[in-house]
């Protein structure tokens, strides 16, 4: 936890939050905060701070809030994955947090199993706990949008246009000759892109014709075979590297 | 596994191998391979090659091995790892052979709790599986050379210089102003490169001092901070999109 993030209910109209959850407990136990101790904050969708200890004598700790003016941009990259494992899915939720990601659309795909949309790593209340973790970890406030959607045809066919319009749109596949940085222009970086990652059996050559009908350009990772888990890590990374609007 | 990898000594004179381990269960019950069908086999640090099924009937599994007649190159990337919590570190060995290092140090910092490197991780009967693990699943026959080194000075001063001889040497850290790409040259990118990543909490200045000394770049990943497991994967598939030799 490198930043301690407060929702905008938790702060009194004078500036004060009261916590009593695991961040009073971090504030107390890990960083040793006594009165008038300077901790960094962040206010959830919001800017970044500074809380000063009031009070952490008892189980509660009492902060006083003071914010900067602006608010960081949100990240300039989507993410359009084959819902993975809900094994794999959890561990993942605080690392795209962590990487900044703007939204994540988790979607099905043939070799994605129905029951994995029953998962409870598809709760708001679970998946928003491990994105707040992974933006404390990273000292960022923008909490990724998430969007559900358990049928393909539907979603690429009515909804996935008008929620991509104008971003440079990349299709991971082992099928790709080309690799990431030979499909995104370095001269006129895009200001948004999305990455659409498949399943670990890969997309389908329906989905594939599909998806680059719907404006995708694919590239190939060469030769090897990445797990899910490592391969959004990777794909993010290299990606962020090449928009203009860089997350980090 | 996408890939049964294979010990030459486990190859007898005409080229057949008897399997009766994970990867027996895995033709048989996975691959649910029969006799005649033809597997993806490697050889380990050798070519890669097919596997005819000879016999599957029992509990154990009879391959005729076919190779290649060249071998892959071994990747241009190594990486000079702070130790992490052991957990960590047994999370990142598949992880490190699947995306390609050819050689892993494992250093002391002082940001490194000494009893790191007692754990089981560390002995070479544990990290070869995990090692072995993540070339099968990336269809890689190259096992990464692991060096632990639980001493920072004399492994900087007497044996690092001739270990990275020749490589571009980049240095992770947050207080680094410029991005991993401004400081590789993309009109002349490098035959291979070394990626220094710190502890958690990060280098101290002194050991920052000491490997630039040694020639070392600085570089940062903006304000982002990363968990190590994430941080080391996210560097190094950016540092793959950027040697010449890439790995992937």
């Amino acid at each position: 936890m490198n930043m301690i993030l407060l929702q905008p209910s938790e702060i009194d109209e004078a500036g004060y939050a009261v916590l009593s959850d695991d961040r009073a407990r971090h504030i107390r136990r890990i960083l040793k905060a006594e009165t008038g101790k300077s901790l960094r904050i962040g206010l959830l969708n919001g800017p970044l701070g500074t809380g000063t200890v009031e009070a952490a004598e008892t189980e509660a700790v009492k902060l006083h809030c003071v914010f900067e003016q602006s608010v960081p941009p949100r990240p300039s990259v989507d993410l359009m994955l084959a819902m993975p494992r809900p094994k794999v899915m959890k561990r993942l939720w605080p690392q795209l947090a962590a990487l900044g990601v703007d939204r994540i659309v988790l979607i099905r795909a043939e070799k994605v199993e129905r029951y994995y949309f029953d998962s409870h790593v598809l709760h708001p209340g679970f998946y928003e706990q491990r994105l707040i973790e992974g933006l404390q970890q990273a000292r960022c406030t923008q909490l990724p949008e998430v969007l559900v959607r358990p049928l393909f045809k539907p979603f690429v066919e009515d909804e996935m246009d008008a929620l991509f319009s104008g971003e440079l749109k990349l299709l991971a596949d082992p099928s790709g000759d080309r690799r990431m940085n030979e499909s995104v222009s370095v001269v006129d970086p895009p200001g948004r892109a999305v990455l659409a990652i498949g399943p670990e059996g890969g997309w389908t050559p329906y989905e594939l014709d599909q998806l680059q009908a719907h404006g995708f350009t694919l590239f190939g990772m060469g030769p090897r075979i990445l797990r899910t888990d490592t391969a959004v890590v990777a794909l993010l990374a290299q990606l962020s590297g090449c928009v203009a609007a860089r997350s980090w």
